[in-house]
């Protein structure tokens, strides 16, 4: 039969107790949330629910066509518009998902011929862009500025960095400033992904690259997703004008897809304009990761000092995380459980994001939690 | 400077005629739209918005993170068994978007060692995923089941057919009956988008599979679009339910993905189920895309006969297919236009959707419009 050979995967996933399944949730799930990406508490919050149906309502379910056909509203433009001018850059476009966001960016700065230097730890989607893309790609250690140095030194042409800013396995920060520098030296362009940076990091959540200085800069392009900070669905790119005319005309997902639904944009706009007006909520989420981390070494666990609202913890074994994230569970909780091959080291381990509606009460529930279920 | 590569492809492109810019169009457009890809007219349904609405009320703006994580609601698994039941498979999985269920499905039934096979003429989705995929692609002539036999024919080992089900185009469809043949000779997959099938070809809309006897079949795996006849946003994928487990465990755009917004699920449920009760709305698109090809080529223009609910009139060049849209557009009529590098015979057309909901006078006054300012 056609596909039999995929049972013989099946049965070593089950051998290394690596099988995933889906676990569908109730609306009203009692559990306490430190799994989700909702960083900020905004995406049930009564603006963005309104922001996505009001919305609906006006523009309909769907974008009904690719954005160069029918799949523009006024209200993507409005969105690029206040998008880029939050994160300090010239223009933004925007994506059905952040995944796509990244294979366009990727694919589209680096043509044939033209060198890719990707961090060891960058996201799937970075991963993906890299192969997708006409350009070399080579690989160099972990935030490790003098590796990008000697990689683009080897190179003549066109070269761009591709980096997460806020590794999302971790939670630590790419080293920004020092790897502008590198690509600097060389005249090449830097690409990061500031996922997990926007909503949290700089200035009332501008991102990761505003609180590098290097906004705005003509040699600087940012992916953003809408998924996790502002509560809703896509990502976009950010950049000099120049550069997303360039998506425009040869980045694939943007050109071959259909464009973000209305709901999403308006979500992702009221979130935006939440954060605005709240710009407290950035300085919030990382307080909350703060004491996350402090509480969690204090009962003696392995935390990562965390640079943005990701708080990691080891755990042993791939078996002994699957354990301790049910019995988290199972006393109310809900953290992340990253296992291999979503994990580049193979360590696996607990994943808690700090939301920044989290009460002192709730961090102090969750770590006792932790604790309590340790291996 | 970093980008500065990316001028001379602007100017090159501009020298070619063939810019393309966004054009945000406002709520409430004035123009009859045979543009989009919303077949049935159900994006802006009141039952679809309301979808929406309700979904984001009940589930908040997104759904916060992977749906292994957070990302799975009982929404989503709701359009999951409905979507299956109705198309008439095992299982299904939802994407956030069509793009990504076709990376999804052809990067995880393609493993190191395989040998894909695609149509020429396939969607880029589907291309992306074949240069994403670890096996072996081999691009065999569009609709040309002789040459898949041929291709499968020189392999050992796992083999998958890969096409467009009803092409994006032209609108013309793939041979399914004949190109299952060649498959099962050889004991290989069968893997086709019905991005353009669903809702529009087999009884009340289940789609080209359906139609084509395949629904179900233990060798044959669909990916659809909710993006087009269900007027929302994202894909999934529709097979056997060990693949849609397999999937779960192996497709990168599924784990590293946050999952598709509930308001996008929401919409696309409620426009499942509207079919469910109306489903005059696909054959009702099919006889729209008759007769607009019957009176287009009465007036003597060069359409192609439609297999679904695209109809494509051939233009001379980019320039006039370009001038020519554009004229139709100062007319009060929306048409898609599709150019190099989005044809992949290098023949530019306008492109018109049938929609189920265009009156007679609608479709006079289309093929009057078309006419009068064709070059
Ligand atoms: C670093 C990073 N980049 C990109 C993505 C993809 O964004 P999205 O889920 O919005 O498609 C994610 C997570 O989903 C991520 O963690
Ligand atoms: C044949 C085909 N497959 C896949 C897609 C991608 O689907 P989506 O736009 O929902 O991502 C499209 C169009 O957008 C298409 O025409």
């Amino acid at each position: 039969m056609a596909f039999d050979w995929i049972e013989e995967q099946a049965r070593a996933r089950r051998r290394a107790g690596l099988v995933r399944t889906l676990r569908p949730r109730p609306a009203d799930a009692p559990l306490l949330d430190l799994a989700s990406n909702d960083y900020l508490g905004l995406a049930r919050h009564p603006e963005v629910v309104a922001g996505a149906a009001e919305a609906a309502r006006t523009w309909g379910g769907g974008a009904t066509g690719s954005r160069l056909v029918t799949g523009t509203t006024e209200l993507h433009a409005e969105l690029e518009r206040e998008l880029a001018g939050f994160c300090g850059f010239e223009a933004a476009l925007v994506f059905s998902s952040g995944y796509a966001a990244n294979l366009a960016a990727v694919t589209a700065l680096a043509p044939h011929g033209s060198l890719i230097v990707s961090d060891a730890g960058n996201h799937a989607s970075l991963i993906d862009g890299c192969r997708l893309a006409r350009g070399t790609t080579q690989v160099v250690g972990h935030a490790d500025p003098e590796a990008v140095r000697k990689a683009l030194g080897t190179h003549e042409g066109p070269a761009v960095l591709v980096s997460d800013t806020v590794f999302s396995v971790d939670g630590d920060a790419a080293p920004l400033a020092e790897l502008a520098g590198a690509c600097r030296e060389h005249g090449a362009g830097l690409v990061v992904d500031d996922a997990h940076g926007l909503g949290v990091l700089g200035d009332g959540g501008r991102g990761a690259v505003h609180a590098a200085g290097l906004a705005g800069a003509d040699d600087v392009v940012v992916t953003v997703t809408l998924s996790k900070s502002l509560g809703s669905q896509g990502g976009a790119v950010l950049g000099p004008a120049r550069v997303i005319d360039h998506l425009v005309n040869a980045a694939r997902t943007f050109i071959f897809d259909t464009g973000l639904a209305p709901a999403a944009v308006g979500a992702a706009l009221a979130a935006l304009r939440l954060l605005r007006r709240e710009p407290e909520r950035a300085a919030r989420a990382r307080e909350v990761a703060g004491e996350l981390h402090a509480r969690l070494t204090a009962a003696g666990l392995h935390a990562v000092r965390p640079d943005a609202a990701v708080v990691s913890v080891r755990a042993p074994s791939p078996e002994e995380a699957v354990r301790w994230a049910a019995d988290c569970r199972a006393a109310g909780l809900a953290v992340g459980c990253f296992r291999p091959p979503s994990v580049p080291d193979g360590i696996s381990r607990l994943r808690l994001t700090a939301r920044a509606d989290l009460s002192g009460a709730q961090i102090e529930r969750a770590v006792r939690v932790i604790g309590e279920t340790r291996p």
